[in-house]
């Protein structure tokens, strides 16, 4: 596969431009590409039709996909879609076996042929069909004649079934459009599976009518009615993503027992948790009509929930309401249940009983783990490969999200690298490693809202799922950097907000002032993530996430550009002129930039926390110009200077405002460069 | 009132920093403000209450409000409304007269009084309050300890009753969000009138079940349904807007005429136009069935629009196709008809007639103006100010909307010099003046649509707002700029996109590469109006408007900034250093940005027109720095050299992809000035 991207850029030879080259760039790379000659203009008279498998989801997706087209290119579509193949540019062929929601492991591959004349899909299913159209959208470009698709033959399948990202929306509230957005962006990656976390001790998100106090009381009022809930279903269904609903039990449960306190295993009262952590309130499993009131519930979840999965959650139950219980321990002792291990493994028997009871297989997170339960059981681990080796070895199916923590804001070389194959998986036979579904990113909401999660989510989540679509060998990352970067900007098509939040932010933080020099140091700049911020700060639900942190991007684009001539630069020879002097360039801008910044900073407290970075920024600016002379110079740097530079640097690239400043990057790149050069100049002529 | 905006950045001395002063800037700028000591800040424990008024429409109102704070400051409001004012943040007193639609002429005044303590507004209505609560949402600003609003005691009223935004849906769709959106953002800057073009020769726009062949067969499926409407109604009347419908006839009629060509003067069969332009067909005046037609449709449409004000459009009625029927020339012989206008006006008192039977007044532009209309009808004048006053003086109320059409791109004090009371109404007296009841900026969609049109109206209307509604001496350009500026940010918080939009479409011109050189050109562009790019190219109603001519905005608000640092420049003295240096920096940047510039135009048809442009300013960038040099130097430049640059910047200043350079103003600044001491140079010492 890494011979893939690489023939793209090179078949062009001299006739392909950079430009195009860029447009090319798919995320998820497919199994095969092959460029052929020519290319298909994109023009008004662009329009879809399809043969064989017709029906109203398809038809609804057609018509989206000749907006989305519409909306990607500026062009107003004249006769966007034909009930058949006649007369179309692009053509979907499927045989036409419907399938009403998208099951777990169904066939969802593709082949994708476009030549000068038009474009042909065929696929098995309309799930095939609709990660053709994504494949499509992210192959339009501006060419020398106007919108176009390079001439290509694709075959495309996926090498996990299960390529989900798991949204929290109890620590902070996610209206509607947050979700339909992100939906759509998970579509155009081809992810596939929504996880809910849909409660959690901060809040209880779903109107329950048969437990009402759920919702009134737990939620701040801040919950999806039932209506909501199936719109979300459908929404995903239509773009091919399964909508697994979350409801953690027995711990993480505070919301639950602010309306019904006698589920819980201590007396109350109880309060919606404005704080973060793990905190003591469990179901009491000693109890039950703890079980009755959970089937009643089940009835009701599963009615708005059709995915066969139904997630319980089950994760860091504290166990000290029952130890505390006199109540709860004499059950355990009836029932030979040793210690609170042996009671959340009798819970969730029970619970797995429920929801087989209503059809459904339990998913949980690596507590859950337990012999009594059904080998139909799906592991979801957070803690990390073993323990995901662990569960298909004994039998279980498994999923990975430990290594795909959104909200730890890791570098999408970091996820990237992260396979559910590898690790102690790679030890598994061949009966146990299929066990292995696949992953999911996670975005838990401790640290983002509505405004901000967008930008946490994409786009390293294109990253994941890369990682979870693509053959196992796609790994490289340079392309990988490079394909993200089109991705994240054609990601703003499908409407979600991670590149226009950014920039209204930053405004905000201006106060309505030209934002120039707050953005200037803002985009060399990289936000820190959940552990690291709350080890800063006393976070409640109720902490503004305004700041520059919140603003910043987990990764700075631009200082990865920066890194890459900085390796150039520090090279030897002519062809490091033009990193030079773009390098030069920045760093005087660096420099420049904080007596600006230093002003508009003035009087107003939201930037008083930037202020020593904006300084740092300057002092960089300064140390990489002096680099840079040495460099130029070919002369070798004393060392005694060297070693100043190097312990100036060192605080520098300390997290200050919970920011990191990406910018000493690149300056460390070139005085290690000037460094090397000068040690060896140094023992040539000592 | 030009002491007022001095006062505020004066009273402060040296302890109002430069954020707050930008903070302040409020527009329209209000009747009297006076500024206290302290700051009332602005946290989670904001809340708002009311007493005296309380009613649905201003509770919600108040929940739109705290919502808006919340999203402008990103602080979570925890106990946003408050039935009673007790324990609010901010308290509204209002005596209770309830109204339900927001009618001409009421009272609209208000007082705010903000103190370290509280805040507190006092208006005869609702729509007072609201007008209070945009000016509050303004006020708000980040200090030295946070968010926070100044102590100020605010007393204001409109100088005029009829404050409109007229929008054209007819020539490009405008879909529901852009009628919500920009509804929000006029009332943020207390514009009351939506003057909804709702059909036109290019599509008939409002659903119609009495004659639904109007919306089927005349506006390719984008159409409001009735709902809609209702909705559009409910949502401005909620912000104290009137909605204005206008369907403009006889002429200006294709789109009518598709389904029900029997209404025409000439033989059918008539298509949607595609083209721009004035168009033959027209209804047929002599043909009693039409009156017919019309009562039933208006009987329809009052029903949806609830304000007594209809607009019947009036306009560019060719009558070659009443010229060419031998019965229409018939008819207007048996009634003494003269010509096309006695047609014209026969027709018109027809209308008129029914319309007074609905209970509606006429409104219509400068055509409609004849004596036989009852006195009450309204002339809307888009040809100038002279038929204005000429309609006031013979009895007829007007409203001026020529010197405020959005769709010709004129600098925002264009818009702002023009006064509805200025000209020819100057001259009237004491009991017509009063006739004239205000003014609308008019936003034609032949070159915009749904992306692009926000940037089109939004900030320059807010320009056009302040000065119907602040006091007639509100005439400081210098300070409506820089508060339309910070006007401008802020209303990206209503939900208006002109800023993200911007963004946006300069990522896709750039084909998903990283769009920074792009964005320098285009930030010193200046897209032209209707009438040169009508000129320039053959647009229909499908050209897409992607180009950077559509991205790019009417005025470069950097460059406006670069023209001060140039004045400031070309003065002779120590004071103009930091200017020079600011100016020389981004005369390099222009210069360096050319070569980005081509290498990611390269193989992008989209780019190929722009390429002359950035040779401009980096040739422009070249002579400023020249001219910086000589200025820099003290000695005067050769008389050959200078003639040489003025000739080179004249082909630079003319237009170029429908486009001006406006970068070349700031160098021809600088380069007068330095012309302009040379000569006198040159006459101390011949």
């Amino acid at each position: 596969m890494l011979r893939f991207f690489a023939y793209l850029a090179l078949a062009a030879g001299g006739g392909l431009q950079a430009s195009r080259a860029a447009a090319l760039a798919l995320m998820p790379l497919p199994v095969k590409a092959e460029r052929g000659p020519g290319r298909l203009a994109i023009d008004a008279g662009f329009g879809v039709g399809a043969t064989g498998c017709w029906d109203a989801r398809l038809g609804a997706a057609l018509d989206r996909f000749v907006e989305r087209v519409a909306r990607q290119t500026g062009i107003f579509m004249t006769a966007p879609r034909l009930a058949g193949g006649a007369g179309a540019t692009l053509r979907v062929e499927c045989p036409g076996e419907r399938s009403e929601y998208p099951a777990l492991g169904v066939d969802e591959s593709y082949t994708l042929d476009v030549s000068a004349e038009g474009a042909r899909i065929q696929s098995v299913t309309v799930w095939g069909t609709l990660h053709a159209l994504a494949t499509f959208a992210q192959l339009i470009g501006p060419g020398p004649q106007g919108w176009e698709v390079p001439a290509i033959h694709i075959e495309d399948r996926p090498r996990f079934a299960w390529r989900g990202l798991m949204l929290d929306v109890s620590r902070h509230w996610m209206p509607m459009e947050v979700i339909e957005r992100n939906l759509d962006a998970m579509a155009a990656v081809k992810l596939n599976v929504f996880h809910w976390h849909l409660s959690d001790d901060q809040g209880f998100r779903v109107e329950s009518r048969r437990y009402p106090r759920l919702h009134e009381m737990g939620s701040d009022g801040h919950y999806y009615t039932q209506e909501e809930i199936r719109r979300v279903v459908g929404y995903a269904r239509d773009r091919g993503i399964r909508v697994v609903p979350e409801f953690d039990i027995p711990g993480h449960t505070s919301s639950w027992f602010v309306g019904y306190p006698e589920l819980a295993s201590g007396p109350g009262p109880y309060s919606i948790s404005r704080n973060f952590g793990v905190f003591d309130p469990a179901m009491d499993p000693s109890r039950e009509e703890i079980y009755t009131f959970l089937d009643g519930f089940f009835e009701e979840m599963t009615a708005l929930f059709p995915d066969p999965y139904f997630h319980i959650g089950g994760d860091e139950v504290v166990g000290k309401q029952w130890s505390s219980s006199p109540g709860i321990q004499a059950f355990a002792r009836e029932h030979g249940l040793a210690d609170n291990g042996a009671l959340q493994a009798y819970f969730n028997q029970r619970v797995s009983k429920l929801l087989q009871k209503r059809g459904r297989i339990m998913i949980g997170w690596d507590e859950v783990l337990n012999p009594a339960l059904p080998k139909s059981t799906v592991i979801q681990s957070w803690r990390g490969p073993a323990s995901l080796a662990e569960a298909a070895a004994r039998g279980y199916s498994g999923i990975l999200s430990s290594g795909y923590y959104l909200d730890h804001l890791s570098p999408a070389s970091y996820h990237y690298a992260v396979d559910p194959l590898a690790g102690g998986s790679a030890q598994l036979n061949s009966s146990e490693a299929p066990r292995i579904l696949g992953g999911e990113a996670c975005m838990w909401a401790e640290l983002v809202d509505a405004e901000t999660v967008d930008s946490r989510i994409w786009p390293r989540a294109a990253a994941i799922a890369e990682r979870l679509w693509s053959p196992g060998e796609t790994t490289d990352v340079a392309s990988m950097y490079d394909r993200m970067e089109a991705a994240s900007r054609e990601l703003e098509w499908t409407g979600v907000r991670h590149r226009d939040n950014y920039a209204a932010m930053l405004e905000r933080l201006a106060g309505d002032r030209p934002a120039e020099p707050l953005r200037l140091l803002a985009d060399v700049c990289e936000a820190l993530g959940l552990g690291p911020r709350r080890a800063a700060a006393d976070y409640t639900t109720q902490t503004p996430l305004n700041r520059l942190v919140d603003a910043a991007r987990p990764e700075s684009e631009r200082v990865r550009s920066l890194e890459r001539s900085a390796r150039a630069a520090a090279a030897a020879g002519a062809g490091s002129a033009p990193d030079r002097a773009r390098l030069r360039e920045e760093f005087r801008r660096w420099v420049a930039n904080d007596a600006a910044f230093q002003e508009l900073a003035e009087g107003n407290s939201l930037l008083d926390e930037v202020k020593p970075l904006s300084k740092d920024l300057a002092r960089l600016g300064s140390m990489g110009t002096e680099i840079l002379n040495y460099l130029q110079s070919g002369k070798p740097a004393p060392a005694a200077w060297l070693a100043r530079q190097t312990r100036e640097l060192a605080p520098i690239s300390k997290p200050s405002a919970e920011l990191n400043l990406a910018a000493a990057r690149p300056v460390k790149v070139l005085l290690d460069g000037l460094a090397k050069g000068s040690r060896q100049a140094a023992r040539r002529n000592p």
